[in-house]
Parts: structure tokens; C-alpha cells; sequence
């Protein structure tokens, strides 16, 4: 599609998601071999902010109109940090105009636009044209060394997995009203926020499908102050989930996964804490701590058997080879630095990364089961199946 | 009921809960302000082996037939150490009796017979005699801390409770079958055996009630070798619930607990944690390090918030001024100490000390709703309604 | 020296030693196999508070005179729980009087009497007659697990060790004067209370030799109230070393221990920490968490390496078959519990058990030496060179 | 010195420390307001290597003739990254060619050089030239905001300073030979290397002054493969140092502080750990968990006092409103970034950024104390007296 020039780049938003993004566009390229690329230009609504966040992130131009910019034959690469209700309409946009497409989780809000999404990721791959979505923890290396902990076997028998993502930026119930608090534009509260990550790891770290979802919801703020006095907060605060999983990495006994997620858990601020408990060994992590990775191998002898804090720095550990000697902890921004990382990559090889928007639709589905769960009692509920399209790291 | 001499006490029972609460008797006096009393007998099914625990766990004398030793007119007080399924003879006989009774948890294995005793420990009462259960967390000095500060509002309104209580000892498949894996003897697995602890906690750290339950059980080893083959385990190793709670520390807006147990968590010995969120402030808890407690005040200044580890041996906080001086950590054991320094002095002062029958009999409740909750696909379920009799400490 | 008769115990003091050996003394038998013992009588200056500690902490009888006591033909063992200063009169006395001696640590207060109190251990061990030093941390389990590791040459060649010891309850500048601030009573401050445990662990656990010391003292609160005003502190508040250490565990090429120690480090309570560095391994150890030890094994890949907790609460581990179930923690109370048992079965086999007067004595040499180069700037100083007669457990 | 153009940035050196200050350079501007610059070129020795260097971290050109570069009226600061031997000869020459000049610690090998340096930069100065030694961790947020606690009073009188920096890539004896392990080259081993880190710590933290040095220093590996066999090690491998310290924040009874640091203690890898202990409060953090602050406040009631986990990722912490929402942890590699933005800013000033080339020399003479000590047996020497030039953050 592009013959000896480099990769012409647009990344579509420029708030919190388009600054990390940034950062890790800006510097992949002096840590990891990607093929050549241009950090051509930023996209955002109003002109004046946007340029200047262009110029301080580093892209060569700013523009307003992402359809132009889509458009645009220097453009090979669509980076979507916008909110999730605008997800389907750009991304399958882009796709049709040829251009590879990473998309910001969640794929959308509703499973109708994901199934969309999906289908344009699926024609636009015959193609060769190449998407991904971006659950960036994936790229944590102490979470991908987790991984390949658990594929190599060591924990056994997968039996239970202990999830919880805990923040506590609604903790005060005079935090003010937002878009992330209306399901219209949000689709879901803290499910579709951060529970998404959660069970996007489960699936990610064992291999396992999830057969069934029980869930109950609370919010538990039910009004905010907007501009012009109070207004509903219609999204959820917390969620509760258990998944039934089932698959090769248990055995197949099935395991069982617990998720708890919040964004008005007190003293908590960015805690995504794992714990993968098997027949032969176990794992723990947790965000804030995020170079850490705790593993009990069960086979040592049982009078010496606990929990090792490795500390994921090493250059034998995934990504770390790039970065600084043995004990110089890197930052959450890098998950992103990775993650673009393995995007070049694939776009460079023309294969498939991971995850899909097949595996994206995943997740949707899973929430979408514990939505309908919570709405009757939390009685389990199997979700939609979905196409399958995991091309695995 | 008995003039001028000391209280005359009976354990019936020797093994793992005998030996622990032998041990608490013997230390009680020497560290607490309690009335006078003797070690009278230790009963045990087996003449001989009963007969060895009674010399080395320092009781006078030992026997074999309870019912014997309830009808001395020297006993005073009764401390049943057996399994479940023999509770609620036992102890109906010995408050009949006119005995003082301790009951280890739970209350008995079905929801009927806990009825049963309560209506004994109620009539028992009328006539001045005393009776409790015994939850021995509560009397873990940094939870008696951590309730004290939920009570004194430093947690303001509770949002979420975050209970687990994981161990192994079962997660090896060759673990041999016992009486504790069969539903007939054991009523339940992880969950009446461990869950207990935990919702005994949830309701007696933050006052609330618990208005319906939601659950999921698990059995991850169907078999275990058994001396003739293997046997069919009828239990849960593990267990998922979520509580709905209501009451004044609430709000009342409602809060909502998790809990999770497991028997087959490898890696985690004796690990019950709870982490409690209000809108003021927070608290973390595991039993694997009972002298500590973690505490968050929300009204600190934001830069200087942080989950604070109180070493809880110091003079000020409950039980602690009896034992060593500060920094000197205690043991598990002391769990049972307090407990019956508690019971005894309630006994003296004729009031009824908590945990009483009905507070045992409403932890069944909610093991009962949640057996029910995870038969029919894990749909919220409301527990039984229980006289409640709580005289809080 | 008795023919079918139980042991007679008396204990000498009843204030915080006394009250710790005194639960030891209570406990032992119901956990360990131990000859048979009674306790006979505790020993103390005032008759009415002395009959009150005898009668909580269970002893037959009381006295005040401690040489009628060892005196008494039914007295066997004498255990020595008074301060520092009358240490080596009662000792030799209890000796010279054919009783086994359990005495607390320090020694004493000088390397002359300790030096008498050696001779007159070696004296006695040539009757059948067995002494001891109350060095209790080397009971702690973990500890125990920590030198066991070590001497199997888990660590490989030991090269560093780092030692602390921090307690806080003098920071406070108006906290009372007492005799343990005051050189002629107490001998040192920390040093000599706390430094002390540090060095013998240091030996203990390696067994390497002290080769050198070199020491910095500090007093931060140089006067403190008295009954008639202030008074001056004549000890150490605080106190540095360093230790040249050599022997075979260090391969022998030496290797260097740090001890920091303080009774003024705010926030720490009774802190033994202890790291140990060696060419093939690691192990970190805090008395705060006494039932853990962590422990880094250097031959384990890379990228799985870290140190694991172990808590040490498995029937495996060094005395802990004797008591609760795995998970199930204890308390700093049993170091002494598993201290009597040790004392107890070398006083029945007739041999010397560990640690020995001797080695109390070399831990009194090394504190001498710091003292000395304290004295005269921090200069390298070489321990005075005492008996050896260490008789490993 | 310039007009209306932005800087023109040339750094020196692109190995580890140029890589890290590049990743700085090439990030501030993204993060923090600065004054324009431009990454005009990287020098090195190897013509190829450094141009590929430049182009992979971002330089517009790449040089080998450092002499060059600095009389290039297009450029205005100075970097430099090179080994310590050559900090002396190209800052003073870039300071003479009136450039800004900010140098990695240490200052430089030896203190005659180190004063040369400042007289150069003292000289410069009245130029309106500025300049700075990198030690980079005053710059990470948690040690930052740890001073601040201390400079407003919250830990009361400083007491005891304990502060060590641990690593292990030498831990191998196989691990090779290099430049770092010969004195002509290194000046000296972990002494130099790290110490020097904790030591400037410790000043900047208090604003106390090292009143005397007392050390001792140790080589465990005294031989490691060349490329020509066995060659001997010169410096080093762990040193252990006590400061007596004097200044008003000690109140001013004095403080003592200890300083222990090892490049061989199997399983550290870049553990920095520094404690604070005063008389109203305390504080603890290691570098291997940068984003974490340990707080005790002594002024809390005793029952609820503790070491808080502070996590010091807030918009109210030094530096951090520049980065990401509370809860996302930043790496090693953001000191670097803001010491580039404390020093650009500095520069556009026209003010003398902290830490001078002064208080490099001051941490030069602290640790040429310690090596006179180490070698006289360990006893107590003054360090040289410096000029000193303080201007506090």
C-alpha cells in the first residue's frame, strides 16, 4: 500500500488516552525496531487546543475533521483515542478507506456496533489491512510474563482467578457529572471502564472461555451536580461478576473467576490486582506495583514454598531488553510504548495482531451477559457467542 | 447457681479446636481479670487418647460420656469442641442442664437445629444462664480495632465490603476424604466452614444486615482417595458470594460485601482478609498477619493519604494491655483467650455475651440462602428472618 | 540427681521476663515431649506482689529469698529472670548448688563477671550440671528455617549481612527515667538490650566469627524526668557497628555484618530485622512478622528469582508440628515455650545445650569491643578472645 | 546569549546515562512548560555508533569531537554522560566557552578535579552561566514530597537517617572486568557509585551537614576475567559509612545517619532505601517502588498510628499534575525528565539550579572522608571544608 515511505500516522483525539498514546508514538521508535513511521497528525475538534497539543506531543500537524483526515493518501495508520460512542463510526471507516486501525477499548458501547466493527475488521483484513484494540495491560511485562508462566504450565490446572480493579476518583460524591456517567453516552460505569481490562486479562493470561456470567451492580452516588444542578448518575459506581470458565488450561474441570471492580473504592487509585490461583502453582499482581509480579511455585519444597516478588526488570523479561539495566522500573505509559510496538510489527508483517476486534466483541459480550444477569437478579447468563479471531503474541 | 466456689468448666472434645481452646483456659487467668474457675474434665470418645490430652493440656480429670458430665453438679460451664453435626444435642442438653455453654461454629449443621438451640439458649437465658458461639475473629485485637473505628464513624457511610478466605490444605487431589467432604457430616465445605468467619465479620465490623444473597459453589475435586477407593466429595471447595446490606452504617443507601472462599487457594495458608470502603475511609485486614491492621483516613490531606499498617500491641488497643509490651505480636491462639475471658466475665455478670445463638443461627440463614442461591443459578435469595438477640460489646 | 521424681522449677523474677517464661513454663508440656517438670515456686524481693505473679501465672508457691530457694533440695532448675546486674551472683550460686541455670540474656554487665559466671558453668558441667543463655530468637521458626538454609549452603558463601533492631518506646524525651538508663544498672543502653540479640543471630545463624568491631554510640535524649527532677541518661540511645567477620561460612574470604540499633526510631516497635546477602542466596527476616522468612534463591532462573515469603507455619518448619494447623500464626510469647523445651530435653539427655555461658559471653566481648572503639572514634577493634564451647542444636 | 532562538542542546556520552538523558530531552517538552531547545546534537567517540544512536533517540545531528561541538555558537548547553575521568576537563571547557552545563554525578573522580570544576563554575556564574550535577533522584516525586514533609516540620527533630542502596549485577564472580572496577578509571567502586546517590539524599532531604565519616570498605570478588585472564579489582564492592550530621533540622542535638551499600547483595537490584526517623514523625521509600512513600505521623493518636503507603501519584504531588490521572505509576526514567525541566528552567532564569557543582564537591569530600577512614581502621575523619552554594528548591 505504501512503497519506501514511511507510515503516515493519525491519532484521533488528543485527552487523556491521545496523550498516552502520544508519549508512546513518540517513543517506540528509540527503544524497539518498528519499521518507519511519521508522526503525521493529530485530530481533534477544537482547532486551537488540538494544535496546541500537537505541538507538545510531537505530531507534524493538527487537524479538526477526522473524515478528511482518513481520507488522506499519507495516511496509513488510524490510532482512535476518542470516546467509546464514536468508536464504531471512525474505525470502520478507516477501515474501508485501507487504513490499519488500532481503536482504544472499549471496541464501542453496544454489542451491535461492536458486531459491526468486527465484520469491517474482517472484510478490511482479505484486504491485508490490519486492526487491533487496545486493552494496553497486556503489555505490562509482568503481566505478559505472567502469561507465559501459566501457558508454560507452571500453575497447573487453572482453578480459580481472583480479579478486582479498584480506583477511587468517584469516591466523592461532589465529583461532578461527566459523559462517563451516562449510560446514553458511556454505556456502562465501571464495567464497561475497567471490568473490561479485568476480563480481558482472564481470557488473555489462561486461554480460557468464559461459558457463563453471573453479576449484580450498585451505584452507590445516584445523583452528581452538573451545570445546572444535580443530575442522575445512570451508570453503575461497582460491579460484581463470577465467571464459569471453561477450556484446556483447566483441565477441563472448569475454573471459576471472580471480578470486582470500582471507581468508589477509597484509597485505592489505579489497583488492578490478579491473582491466578492452579493445581501446581499461583500468581499475583497488582497495578500499582506494576514491575512486580509474585509467583508460588507449587513444586517447590513445601517448608520453602511462597510467594516470590520478582521484580520484572530483567533483560530476559518481555519488553525489558529495551529499556534500562535490572531494577530501573518503567511506568504505566509503556504498556502503550509496547503495545504500538506490536502494532508496528504486525502492520510491518501484515499479520494479525493481538487482541482482534473479535477478541474486543468478546469482552463486549461477557459485559453484556452481566448487564442482563444484574438487570434479573444475578441468576447466570450466557453470552452471545462471538467469532474468533485470536491470533496469539 | 453456685456459691463461693469456682466456676467448674468441662471441654468436650480434644482435637484441633479441643487443643485450642484447652490452651486458651489455661492462659486465661494469667493475663486477664476473670472469676475463678477450674479445668474439671476434658470428654472424648476414646478413654485412652482422651485421658493423654487431659494431662497435657492441663485438665483435672478426663471422660467419655458427655451426658454424664453435663448432669455433675460441679459443672458449671460447657465448651463443645466436637464437629457440627453434634452441637445441637449437646448444647440444647447442657443449657437444659442449666450449664453455661460455649459452642464452637458453626451454630450445627442445618438451619433447623440452630433453631432448636436458639429457642434453648432463649429459654436457657430466662433462667439467668448464658450461651454463645464461637466466632473467635472478633476477639482478633486488630479487627475488635478495626470494628471500633467503623462504630466511631471514621469510615463514614460503608460502600463495600471485600471478604476472602483462602487456604490449601486441599488443593494436593490425593488429600485424603474425610468427614469434613461429606454433606451428611459436614453440612457444607469452604462455605460453612470458612465462609462463616467471614459474614460473621461483615455483620459484626459494620452492624448491617444482610438483605439477600447471591452466590456460586464449586467443587474442583469431585473425588478423593477414601480407604476402600475413592469416595465422592458432596461439599464445595470453594464459594462465591455477594451480600446485599442494609442498616445505618450504610446510610442507608445499601452496601454490598464479597465474599470469597477457598480451600484449595494454593499458596494461601489461613489468609481471611477483608477490606471494608466507607466514604470517609478504609481498612484492610488478613488473618496470616493478625497483628496488623490497615487504615485510611479520607480526611487526610490528599498528599499525604495513604493505607496506614497499625501494629495493633499496643496498650490502647483491646485485649493488648494484658499481654506483652509493644511490638511483641501475638498468636492465633489468643483469638480463643479473649474469647473466653469474654465469656467468663459475662458468665459472672450474668449478661449475654455476643456472639449469641442468634447471631450463629442468622450466619446459617445466609449460608442456607446461599445454598439456595447457587442451587437455582445463583439468583439473589433472601435469607430467613432470625430473632435477633445481639448485646453488643 | 534425682531418682523418679518430676524436676523442680523455680523461677527468679516477675516482671516482664518473668511473666514471659513463666507462659513458657505453663505451655511447654501441652505442645512438647519434655521430662516431667513442676512449677515449684517464683522467686521475687516483694512477698505480696510476688504470691499475686505465683498465683496468675501458676506457680505451686512463692518466696523472697532466692538463696533459701536454691538451696532447696526439691529445686532442680533455676531460671533467671531478674536484671542484668545480679545475674552472676544468683547463677554461680544456683551452680556452685548443683541446678541446672536457664539465665536471661545479657550475661551480665561485665566481662568480668561473665567471665566468672563461665568458669563456673564449666565448672558445674563437669557434675552433670547444664546453664543456658536466654538468646530466645533463635526459637523463633523462622529463624530456626533461616540457619537452616543457611547451613545447608542454600546461600552459597556469605559475604553481608545487614542486622537491626529498632524500638521506639523512648522516643518520647519525657518518658521516665529508670535503671535501664543508667550505666551502673544496665551496663549500655540498646546496645547491650538489643544489639545484643542482633550479634547473637549474626553468629548463630552463620557461624562465622568476630573478628573485629567498630562502633558509633549516640544518646538523643541526654536527660529525662526522675522523681526529683531531671535526671541524666548514661547509656546509648542508639548504636552502630560494623563486624569483620570470618570462617567457613563465609568461604573464606570474610564477610561484613551492619547492626543498627535504637530505642528512639519512631514508628518501629520491636524491629529485628535481618537480611543475609551470600553468593548463591538471600534471607530477610522481621520480628514485626515473626511467623515469615524470605527467602531469594539464586539458582533459580532469572527471570522467575525474587524473594518468596514463606511463612513459616508448616508442620515441616522447626517446632511447628507442635501447634496449630499450617496458616495458623504464633506469637513472640513461644520463642521462650520452644527455649524451655530445648533447655528441658538437654537437662534430661545431661547435655550442654545452645546457647552456652560461653557463648553469652563471646555476644559480651563483642558489645565490650564496640564500646571501646566507640570510646576512641570508631576505630577497628579486636574482640577479647573467650572460651569456646558451642554445642550445636 | 541567544536571541529570540531556542536552545541549542548538545549532550556528551550515549551510552546508559546519555540513552536516559536523551529519553528526558526528548519528553519534557511534552509535559512541562520549558523554554524552546532544540535536541541539536549527540557526540560520542565511535562516529557510527553515535549517529545511530541520534537518529534512534532523537538528535538532529551526531558528532565525535566534543571540543567542536562546545565552541558551536549554536549550542548553549552542555550534557555530559561520559564516564567520570572526563567530567572534569570538558565542563570547565564548556563553562569557559560560556555554555550551561549540567554533568551526571559524580562531579568527577577526584577532589582536586572536582574543585577545579567549581571554581569553573563559580567563574561562570558571574557570567551568567548555570550549572548542575545530576543527581537525578532529588527529581523523583516521592523523595521530593518526602522532603517537603520534613522541611515543614512534620517529622519533628531528625534523629536517625538509615539509608542504603543495594544492586547485584556483581554479584557473579564471573561477571567481567571492566572500566567501573579499576580505581585509576572509577575513583572508586559502589562508593563512588551509589553511595554517592544516598548521601546527597541525605543532605538534600535534611539540609543537615556531615560533620565526620566513618567507614569501612570491602572487596569480596578481588578478581574478575579480562579479556586476557584474570585481572585484579581495584575498587570496592560494598562500603559501609556512618555520618554524623549537625544542622537546625536535628534541633540541634545532632543526627546520626548510616549509609550502607553493596553492588553484590544477591537479589537488590536497584534498591535504594532510605529512612527517616525524627522526633514527631517518620519516613521510609526504596527506589525499587519509586511511586510509594512511607509516612508515619507521631501526632496521631497511638491506636491509630502506622506507616502510611502513601501513593505519590496525585496532582498534589511535586511533579506529577504533568503526568497521568492519580494511580499511574511513572518509571526511573521521569527523574531524569524532571531534572531537565528544573534545569531549563533554571536556565531561562537565569538562577542557580540545585544541586550545584558545590554540593557535588561537598558529596566528593563526604566520600574521600570515607575512603581515609576506611583505610586509617574506621575511625571518625572530618571532610575537607567546601564553599558551599545551596540555592534550595
Amino acid at each position: 500500500m505504501r512503497a519506501g515511505r514511511p507510515l503516515g500516522v493519525a491519532v484521533i483525539g488528543y485527552a487523556f488516552m491521545g496523550k498516552a498514546h502520544s508519549q508512546a508514538w513518540r517513543t517506540v521508535a528509540s527503544h524497539f525496531e518498528v519499521p518507519d513511521f511519521e508522526r503525521t497528525v493529530l485530530v481533534g475538534r477544537d482547532a486551537e487546543q488540538v494544535a496546541g497539543a500537537a505541538q507538545r506531543y510531537g505530531w507534524a500537524e493538527s487537524a479538526t475533521d477526522w473524515r478528511e483526515v482518513i481520507a488522506r493518501p499519507d495516511i496509513d495508520v488510524v490510532d482512535i483515542c476518542t470516546p467509546g460512542w464514536t468508536h464504531a463510526e471512525i474505525a470502520i471507516a478507516a477501515l474501508e478507506a485501507g487504513k490499519h486501525v488500532l481503536v482504544e477499548k472499549p471496541l464501542s458501547n453496544t454489542l451491535q456496533e461492536s458486531e459491526a466493527m468486527v465484520a469491517a475488521a474482517a472484510a478490511a483484513r482479505q484486504r491485508g489491512v490490519v486492526s487491533m484494540i487496545g486493552f494496553n495491560y497486556r503489555r505490562v511485562p509482568a503481566l505478559a510474563q505472567a502469561r507465559k508462566l501459566i501457558r508454560d504450565g507452571r500453575l497447573g490446572n487453572i482453578r480459580q482467578i481472583r480479579a478486582s480493579y479498584l480506583q477511587d476518583w468517584l469516591s466523592d460524591p461532589e465529583a461532578a457529572m461527566s459523559w462517563r456517567l451516562r449510560k446514553e453516552t458511556a454505556g456502562s460505569g465501571a464495567l464497561g471502564d475497567i471490568a473490561s481490562h479485568a476480563i480481558d486479562q482472564i481470557r488473555h493470561l489462561t486461554g480460557l472461555d468464559v461459558a457463563d456470567v453471573s453479576a449484580r451492580l450498585k451505584t452507590f452516588v445516584p445523583e452528581r451536580p452538573g451545570p445546572g444542578g444535580p443530575e442522575a448518575v445512570t451508570v453503575d459506581d461497582a460491579a460484581w461478576l463470577t465467571l464459569g470458565l471453561r477450556g484446556e488450561a483447566a483441565g477441563d474441570g472448569g475454573a471459576i473467576a471472580s471480578v470486582e471492580v470500582s471507581r468508589v473504592a477509597l484509597g485505592r487509585k489505579n489497583s488492578l490486582r490478579i491473582e491466578v490461583y492452579g493445581s501446581a502453582g499461583a500468581l499475583a499482581f497488582d497495578l500499582e506495583r506494576l514491575n512486580e509480579l509474585e509467583f508460588l511455585d507449587g513444586t517447590d519444597p513445601v517448608e520453602e514454598q511462597g510467594f516470590r516478588r520478582i521484580l520484572v526488570t530483567e533483560p530476559e523479561h518481555p519488553y525489558l531488553s529495551a529499556w534500562w539495566p535490572q531494577g530501573h522500573v518503567i511506568g504505566w505509559e509503556h504498556s502503550f510504548t509496547h503495545q504500538i510496538r506490536d502494532f508496528l510489527v504486525a502492520v510491518d508483517e501484515g499479520t494479525q495482531p493481538s487482541p482482534s476486534f473479535e477478541e474486543g466483541l468478546g469482552v463486549q459480550a461477557i459485559l453484556d451477559a452481566a448487564e442482563r444477569s444484574a438487570a434479573s437478579g444475578g441468576a447466570v447468563v450466557v453470552p452471545a457467542s462471538v467469532p474468533t479471531k485470536q491470533q496469539e503474541a
